[in-house]
């Protein structure tokens, strides 16, 4: 019954996922066997300093020679760890040339080519499989591509930057602020010396561009996604959210509109209420909620990052496209069949939290009132608290198109009587 | 490239589950297509009650002759949301027979037949999924067998039934007793007129088998699953959880011994930390906690029944039996090549919380830590109250095997000083 060829893998990138992916694959070749119905090996690894030393990576399997490896026509499996654009795009294309599947964990890469790539996928019947690229160990992609299949899903909310959790996370229990938070999860690695990609939303964006695709059956790029970084959350921020029952964290958001006939996706700091499941997600974990027609409200909760992790995704990849490999059959490609259009961020639909310093005078409300009425957008609860001449007034609006709202506070910082807007926050998750 | 054959579906059942089913099948047909990659149609509905008015449904698909629905060599698959053994497994069996890949939602049959249904499956080259069988709409069956199938998985711990978790969170937030709350989650539709299957475990139990077959890689049978309901958790044990920082809950447990050469399932009302995410699982939704080597913690959750959210699990696996039926190709089948053995409840490693009614004078203390001393079981704290010449004694243990725990109990209630055992909870989740 079981093949006794081997099944062939090549590695590109051996870093943390990959030293932990070798170390998988070389202690538990049995259990691999089994689950895949045929032996499986690793049969070389591409790395750019042959010389660093890897504890328990074998080194008769080290290259640097990436190109040669995944031209090796004996190569079933090619797994791409390596991370960025090139040379993984060239790799993987090659691989796929050479009639090997790639299992990848690079976001960027899915995030910006994933069509290109699932087209070269499809013209060379190999399988491109990329669980890892989303919220680390936690199952979205299959998930969302097979286990939702027959479902219509309509939003997907979620926490899928661990770095950026950890230091809301910070923020919120210790009242630290930004940079102090930021600190704290550099010592501790879980921000990098350059932190760009996370605290900006770069990395959740691509996540988002990602996810968004697979649910809608559309595609989604990098560049459609809306992206607001949290480096502007101060504590004061927090202590706002506390007042609504909130807390802060940066949300990965891709809605369908209520007319079903386009999507949106984006990644911007919002106020979520403390009763939602995404409001207990601690530290550097990532969680995604997932509502859909029939099934009413998922959601996935894990580490989002770390080797381990990581490569636990990697791994099921492996196993699903050795198997494939197998019975000579493809898993599921790209569905991108409704083809709907990805809408602005002025089309979403959402609620504001605005903190205004005003003069402390008669009519200042009656004034701000009148503004927000002037771009149709509602208020639900208005707070006011002066304090020595000066004043500051908190509106939050009902649900509004966002262009609505921002032309409202470009319009309220017209008004002479508003000295400053102190915040703008989206709420989410009602 | 789309194959214009349809892929022909017969559906056996049509309560609230098979209702849904028809309506999504027969008003999603071009998402299904084109999500399948042919098309799809819904040929046969048996039922046993034809005249039963069902909207939305096709009456000239209704009819009483299940068995020569299933026998029809044009149908590809059969789903079956009838439940029960006889004569679900019979229809399976002869579909399987006739070349039919089987979509089934039965958790009593899966647990108590599933080899055998796995091996005709496997036998006829035809696939048996069964996601909905275990916890609604939330996948479990597929991240399990599919995303770790790189894994090793440690431990299973779950809320796995939606009526019981209903009942005790009621009892928790309003104090009310079990009668009470069994009445409202009556009365609400959450508990059906004889609620044993939930109430005394069975439901979960049988999902605990099927869980901790999947991800052990192992056979495990509803017999080897060891089951105390929660009927006799009180509003007193919920004050004592309190007191502890915890919560009760029904709990479906499977887990990998620490020397990894057997594995345990077992469903019972445990305590657990408020810190732990299984507390705030709230109302009928249901969560299951996954501890794997490689990817840590990972938690589903969602809404564990109903007709939606399980016909929405349903349809996700005829997507994909269908994409297989195209590929000419089967998905994963069992995986029990591990077969490690199930231990006894008795080997279980856990902690107790015991709260004894004793005579309240000198040397009661000494007496009972001696009887935990000579079974060798590590007390972690003990609590002592007086009223009126009656004292209570709250002993919470160090982790020991749950024999010992048991043989403790028993002594216990032969010493003098002892005048009953109010109750005996396990702590899990720490």
């Amino acid at each position: 019954m079981m093949r006794t060829r081997p099944l062939k893998v090549a590695l590109l990138g051996c870093g943390v996922v990959g030293s932990e992916v070798t170390r998988i694959m070389t202690t538990h070749t049995d259990d691999l066997t089994q689950r895949i119905g045929a032996p499986v090996e690793l049969v070389g690894i591409a790395v750019r300093r042959p010389d660093r030393v890897r504890e328990g990576v074998p080194a008769e399997l080290i290259t640097t020679d990436a190109t040669a490896l995944v031209k090796r026509d004996d190569v079933d499996v090619v797994v791409e760890v390596i991370g960025g654009i090139e040379p993984a795009r060239s790799l993987i294309t090659t691989a796929f040339e050479h009639g090997a599947s790639v299992v990848s964990a690079n976001k960027a890469l899915l995030a910006q080519d994933g069509a290109a790539l699932h087209a070269a996928a499809e013209q060379h019947g190999v399988d491109l499989y990329y669980e890892a690229a989303v919220a680390g160990a936690i199952p979205l992609v299959r998930p969302l591509r097979e286990s939702l299949a027959g479902d219509k899903v309509n939003r997907v909310l979620g926490i899928v930057n661990g770095t950026t959790n950890f230091i809301l996370d910070k923020m919120d229990s210790s009242g630290a602020g930004y940079s102090e938070a930021l600190d704290e999860a550099t010592a501790l690695g879980y921000a990098e010396a350059d932190p760009t990609a996370d605290v900006e939303g770069f990395d959740a964006a691509a996540k988002a561009a990602i996810l968004a695709g697979i649910a809608f059956h559309t595609r989604v790029r990098l560049d459609d996604v809306y992206r607001e970084g949290m480096t502007e959350v101060t504590a004061a921020d927090f202590a706002s959210a506390k007042q609504m029952g909130c807390t802060i964290k940066l949300l990965a958001i891709c809605e369908r509109a209520a007319d079903g006939r386009s999507v949106t996706a984006r990644v911007h700091p919002a106020m979520i209420p403390l009763t939602h499941p995404l409001a207990s997600v601690r530290g550097a974990y990532n969680a995604v909620f997932i509502e859909a027609d029939a099934a009413g409200q998922l959601m996935f909760y894990g580490p989002g990052a770390g080797g381990s992790p990581t490569a636990s995704a990697v791994l099921g990849d492996i196993v699903a496209v050795c198997r494939n490999k197998v019975a000579e059959a493809t898993g599921p490609g790209e569905s991108a069949y409704t083809r709907l259009p990805v809408s602005t961020m002025g089309e979403v639909v959402t609620r504001y939290h605005i903190s205004l310093d005003v003069a402390d005078k008669p009519g200042v409300l009656a004034q701000v009132a009148t503004v927000f009425a002037e771009h149709g957008v509602s208020i639900d609860t208005v707070r006011q608290q002066g304090k020595d001449g000066e004043a500051s007034l908190v509106v939050v609006t009902h649900r509004a198109a966002d262009a609505a709202l921002s032309a409202t506070v470009d319009a309220l910082r017209k008004l002479d009587t508003v000295r400053g807007v102190a915040s703008i926050m989206r709420v989410e998750g009602e």
